[in-house]
């Protein structure tokens, strides 16, 4: 069947098996459901008739308020296709055509907007359908199911007044389960129902179906824009004027009896990526009952027992999808009294475990190319890959063990709403979000929360879906706790937790345990390797790490590092043998008595650099020296100033309270009003001019030692916080002049660099005289967004800018990904005017935005040589620049 | 006489009467003095003939360490050229040429290098001498002054022993004056002082002439680089590579008996423009003797008296320099046995009030042409013209009177030592510096003081000639006080004044003042509002005031503003009657509580605008919003921490504890790392909108109201801070609908303009899409440079910038001079891509730098529409927006 071309003007597309007006690369005209849809009827493969109203629609209505005129039209000509294709007639007494009405966006957005099924049932209808499907009780169960879902969504009436009714008339007739419930039960309820909605809304539950499958639409389009669906918008960047299309798609159902069923499936396991068909059914039962979580399912290898003909036929249907779409299929199904329908199928969400197994899996499958599989990873997943985990050699005590929905490991105190869930996380603490189940309501307190444990649902769940996609640790269907969230607190064998306690998740086994564990890095697996090998293939931007202690050093390398684009030196200062030296030093009244102090420091840095240079043999290590203002390392201020105030009043030694007073009196004089643009960076260096001396002396010591053991070292020292050339000249020449000196002493020679941190907007502006006097550029992006910005990170990140990032002033943190338009002009600007001043300059970036995916397109993209991220965003980096590499050849290649 | 033309690699140019190799042009290569003299012997004007060795020599010197190898040849002819003029010859013993050799530079840098006179004098040639000119005690007094210079100037061994020697001598013979002293004793004092140096230097005072001229050209380019010339070129931003000229000439004697004599003048009065020759003379005197300021000189018009045909030749001369230069000239002159010669002609400096109505005068005279005119007038110097006096009505005690040396009216603690001056300045405290007199090597102590009190020395003194040109208040020569610095005191009429006692000068009129007195706006003259007139005349830029009170409006306007490019509102929040109702606003719990508090404010704020709009009715007012950050209104942290803590442990009342501690929350909870950074400006009008639209209503509402009365307002509000572009649109759309509501209020209707400052990286760098929000841009640059620099103006200015200014790694203080290469390179960029998003948008700045003159000239440069700047200093602003503009045609007819 050859492809179906996009019609001008058509707002409807058909599809029936093998028969569709649309196709998959109709996904933004049709949504993902209606692509889908139609791509799977053109391959022939059963799925219940139907058609699709386009996102075109959607997106008129919202500009115009009112439909196109040829809609209505085209609506009931595709529903006279549709009764063809079907056999039965909407509306019809006799033989009633049912019909669904789900909204389906071009990317999806699970349970965020609405959907209305059995669309044409009626007080005769029903009547009608009991007779033809012999099946009285099924008939009104699904008239009920109607009322209710109609009454909610499209009435607004809110689902609860429903289920109590059905809570109500299950308490009268003494049963515990829906399915308990009569045709005789059922016709009643139908009949409050129908009462509920004409006392609540004042008009009668519309008999027309016409009439039912209007409102429908018009609901489910309205679905839109209701709360949930825009917070869900805006946490994953989907338009608002991409809209949805509505799916209007005839009735299967999977509770027809025991030959009938519901199920949803993964054509591989979404967690691991182990090969083979994964999933869940419910028998006798509708899709809502899978992903409700309320009836535990079973998972889909049983099905060959229950009905191994229709077991056969999903799992060749699932090869097939995934030979088709060349990628893992996340799908649905309705077996109707034997008969096996598909009702979605799209790319099925995974870990990225499951991501990167599949990805390097398929490439030897000849499924996909390396290219191919370098794109199916996002490069921020990886992070989870390698985050902790709980430590092997810690001994903890497991409470419960669940579904593993969500790998990773976390630890934090217990709450029971979304709400404080949020309250708490904003004040810093970490917390576990503990519910029965959650819904969309629930988004904001999963997002604030460190870890998801529910009591019910599966790893289809509500929870697990949405923990996965935010690639948060979650266990699901943790049975065995009792959850009240009303009391907020939950009971497991006997032992109960309230909010507060602290509980500790393995989302990789499913093991809920008491208290803290402690957590070891991750190791990455052979799949892990091999795609991080094709992803160096591909780049040509390089990656190094930010690194202050030899262990980062070695991590850094572990995870793929090609050197230290940041080792801060200040950290060193702040050891305990350490702080009363720096202390000595910066409390000194001359230079004389500094340099005795330096003089102690002097080798503690040795040691310090020479293990991190041992540890990078062979690679260049940039060495940043001394950054903070000095009072940083002297007592509070105010503390200091308190202890005085007591110290008098409590009428203390007098010679006590004097060198308190002269402490004082010190830090005093170096407090500043605004450290942030104080005294600082370079600006000690000239001002002090000893502590960068030392800190020269004892990096090119360390490295004169090592390469004397003929060891392959590259020193590179990093002036901070340069505004004018002047500064980086003045210092270079007083330190080559002491390297010099040093090489002369040692008796090597050796080659190094000496560069500069580009993180004040002068020094960008200015670029060309800097690189005169630079061997390198490092952009720091922290503090080059604080200036560029005004906003001091520390004050605006607790102030401000949460409230500007909600009123969508700023699209993202400007300190998570780089702002393109304001600082990455800078970086543009000083990158040109840096290498026209010096061709070959070695140009990167050391702020944290070098580990996240979108500024390292960036940074591939201005030509930078290479990012510095932190160790354990290195292969996140290494990802992120084979895909900037791949974006730019298909750029290149579209030009063309 | 035709002009002579530069010869290349000629390093010595002759001139005397009627003849010479130089001419004014060549004033790079002659130095001022020497390209003078060059010119005034063209004009026919008797000079003593000499010959100039070329600055070149002296970049020679520097470069190569040795001198070009032509220079002693070309030396030699040009000697032989200067004995055939005189009629004399150097270092012969009958008949002996006495020589000078003079430092010259290309600006003139008086008394800070050396001279040393009389060379060719030896033990025989002063024999020789006494016979010819048959007066020995000249001779010998000749030759003990040049002993004296040499030992001083070229042996090192400064003028202190030598003072000593000659002091015992005047106590053994029982004389005062050196005058006193006979042929004998000066004989004698030949001998003692080649004695001293012998014992000294360890080798006799060269008999031999040619190698005195050697030495002590050699002395007079090394004095180019001693301390004094070199912090003299730092300040007056001379560039080290000019190097000085040496002048080398043959001596003129003014101590030749009563027909001899020698003065200074200037072709008008220097310090009020009057025209007439001006100046003052001493009869038998060498040219230090006036210079010195030991013996009080008489003023010109007494030589008419004295000398009549000299002073009808002076006069003539004078007049005929004035009318050859078209510029005041300030000239020396020595009368040898009644013939005059002139030493030196150069421009005269002046004081602004002299340079005011000279260039006006000059117009009027038709010597020089308005911009000429305009061209003569230093904009910076205005601010001196603009400064405040004595407040006539108030009383006062006048102590003193001396020579009113420099205008300008000053209070301030008097100290008797530079050093002092210095160290009390740098703790912020105004200091009067009072000396006998001053010297060279009080410059760092005179910048540093408020004014200058002498008590010797006349309107040409060391202290009265540097005064002026620092623009500082001077009373010269004031002989009543006795100054005692040892003792660090002085006595007028019986009291006794000590360091720390605070005296007022008036600099225009010479009174010397016990205490405080209230100064007043001075009241610009004729001249000077013509001059205005002619710049506004010229300039295209637009000028405009930062004021932020009615009064400053008034004095704004007054003073040639067109408009307020920044009226600060935050200063009407620190009023008595308001900060209560400010502080409840910021404390309050819940926006209803703010909503109270800003009630009270508003009308307030609506009768302080109003008074600003009326006063500038018809000028555009541009109201910039609340601007700093909310906790500068509330008690400081620290304090309010300690008062607690002393409430507490004085167990004071339970509830004035709790609220302070309240109010201590509070106050922590705005509290941040980096105010300047941080919750300010526009961020706040985001977050708190409920201050921002008091603002604006009261604004409006004012302005409605004006405008019913049928006023011409024009107003404007500028939203400080803005760094993205949404920002901006957000609140403009807020204050439009408000707007709009308080017009239909009131009735009316107007226009206005909402625009924005540009003082964050950020906007300059997406100017294009906040100016499609902006009515107009106004450049922030004291902001734009702390963030650029990443400077804080707070910290820096006290800690490291003034280190990096002495440093040399800033040329200026980048707050007071617009850093051209990056500030500026942003304004570039801000002011392109502004106009690029909307041609005609409105661009100014309103940062300190409006007001100083290389800064505005930038601000034309780049096409600005208007600076605005202190009232004050609108008419600096005014004159260098019209230099700007010549500036800019010379530079276009050049390209012609």
């Amino acid at each position: 069947m050859a492809e179906p071309k996009r019609k001008r003007g058509l707002f409807v597309y058909f599809f029936a098996q093998n028969e569709a007006d649309g196709c998959r690369a109709m996904r933004n005209l049709l949504g993902g459901k209606g692509a889908n849809l139609a791509e799977m009827a053109r391959l022939g493969i059963r799925v219940p008739p139907g058609f699709t109203i386009t996102t075109e629609v959607c997106s008129y209505f919202a500009q115009h308020r009112s439909y196109p005129k040829s809609l209505s039209g085209e609506i009931s000509h595709n529903l006279q296709r549709l009764e063809a294709a079907v056999g039965k007639k909407f509306g019809n007494a006799d033989n009633p055509l049912l019909l669904s009405v789900r909204s389906g966006a071009r990317i999806s957005m699970p349970g965020m907007m609405d959907t209305v099924l059995n669309l044409g049932l009626s007080d005769t209808a029903v009547r009608g359908l009991a007779k033809q499907t012999d099946d009285e009780r099924c008939a009104y169960d699904a008239y009920r199911r109607l009322i209710q879902m109609f009454g909610n969504v499209v009435l607004g009436l809110g689902g609860r007044k429903f289920e109590e009714l059905i809570e109500k008339k299950k308490a009268v007739r003494g049963v515990k389960e829906d399915i308990d419930l009569t045709a005789e039960d059922l016709k009643d309820l139908v009949d409050r129902f129908k009462e509920l909605i004409a006392k609540e809304r004042g008009a009668d539950f519309p008999q027309d179906a016409f009439r039912q499958l209007d409102m429908a639409k018009d609901a489910v389009f309205a679905s839109w824009n209701n709360r949930r669906a825009i917070n869900y918008r805006r946490i994953h960047k989907i338009r608002e004027q991409w809209g949805t299309a509505v799916n209007v798609q005839s009735m299967v159902f999977g509770n027809m009896g025991e030959d009938s069923g519901t199920g949803v499936g993964f054509t591989r396991n979404p967690a691991t990526g182990e090969r083979g068909i994964y999933g869940e059914y419910l028998l006798n039962a509708q899709g809502e009952d899978v992903v409700a979580g309320i009836r535990t399912p079973r998972p889909l290898p049983l099905l060959k027992e229950d009905m191994s003909g229709v077991y056969e036929e999903l799992v060749s249907v699932a090869q097939r999808l995934e030979e088709h779409y060349r990628d893992v299929q996340d799908f649905e199904f309705t077996i109707e009294k034997g008969v096996l329908y598909l009702l979605q199928t799209r790319a099925g969400k995974r870990t990225i475990q499951a991501a990167v197994r599949v990805a390097t899996d398929m490439v030897e499958e000849k499924l996909i190319s390396k290219e191919e599989a370098l794109r199916r990873v996002e490069p921020a997943q990886l992070d989870q890959l390698l985050h902790r985990r709980l430590d092997p050699r810690e001994k903890f005590e497991v409470i419960a063990e669940g579904l593993p929905a969500s790998p990773g490991a976390a630890t934090g105190e217990v709450v029971f709403t979304a709400d404080r869930a949020v309250e708490l996380a904003t004040d810093g603490r970490k917390v576990i979000l503990v519910r029965r189940e959650t819904s969309p309501e629930d988004i904001h307190g999963m997002a604030a929360a460190e870890a998801i444990l529910t009591s019910r649902g599966g790893m289809t769940s509500h929870a697990a879906v949405v923990a996965r996609g935010m690639g948060k640790c979650c266990i699901a269907g943790c049975e065995a706790i009792k959850v009240d969230e009303e009391k907020g607190k939950f009971e497991v064998n006997g032992l109960i937790l309230k909010e507060g306690d602290l509980i500790t998740l393995d989302g990789s086994t499913g093991k809920v345990i008491k208290g803290v564990v402690h957590t070891v890095e991750p190791v990455p697996g052979d799949d892990f390797r091999r795609l991080m090998k094709w992803a160096d293939e591909v780049r040509t931007l390089g990656v190094r790490a930010n690194a202050d202690t030899p262990e980062d050093a070695r991590i850094a390398r572990e995870l793929g590092a090609e050197g230290i684009g940041l080792c801060r030196t200040e950290h060193m200062f702040f050891g305990e043998d350490r702080l009363p030296h720096v202390q000595r030093m910066i409390l000194a009244e001359d230079p004389e008595e500094r340099e005795k102090a330096l003089k102690i420091l002097e080798p503690m840095q040795r040691q310090d650099f020479k293990k991190i240079l041992k540890e990078m043999e062979g690679l260049p290590v940039i060495i940043r020296l001394l950054d903070p203002p000095l009072h940083e390392f002297l007592p509070n201020h105010e503390e200091l100033m308190l202890e005085i105030n007591d110290l008098k009043l409590k009428a203390a030694d007098e010679k006590l309270i004097e060198e308190k007073e002269r402490l004082l009196h010190r830090v005093e004089s170096l407090r500043e009003m605004n450290p942030m643009l104080g005294h600082r960076g370079c600006r000690l260096g000239v001002t002090f001019p000893e502590v960068y001396m030392m800190q020269t002396r004892a990096v090119f010591e360390a490295a004169a030692e090592l390469i004397s053991q003929k060891r392959e070292i590259y020193p590179e020292i990093m002036i901070p916080l340069v505004a004018h050339e002047r500064e980086l000249s003045i210092l270079r020449n007083e330190m080559e002049d002491l390297i010099d000196e040093i090489m002369e002493e040692k008796g090597v020679s050796f080659e190094y660099k000496i560069g500069t941190m580009i993180e004040l907007p002068r020094a960008a502006l200015c670029a060309d005289r800097i690189a005169a006097v630079a061997d390198f550029f490092s952009f720091g992006t922290n503090d080059l967004t604080q200036t560029t910005f005004g906003f001091s990170r520390d004050d605006a990140e607790g102030k401000f800018l949460p409230i500007y990032i909600k009123k969508k002033i700023l699209d993202d943190d400007p300190f998570e990904v780089i702002d393109q338009e304001g600082v990455g002009e800078l970086i543009r600007i000083g990158t040109r005017k840096g290498r026209q001043a010096k061709e070959n300059l070695e140009i990167g970036i050391c702020g944290e935005h070098g580990g996240e995916p979108s500024s390292v397109k960036f940074c591939h993209g201005v030509g930078m040589d290479y990012v510095s991220c932190s160790p354990y965003r290195v292969p996140i980096a290494r990802l992120a620049a084979a895909h900037a590499k791949l974006e730019e050849e298909e750029a290149g290649q579209r030009k063309q």
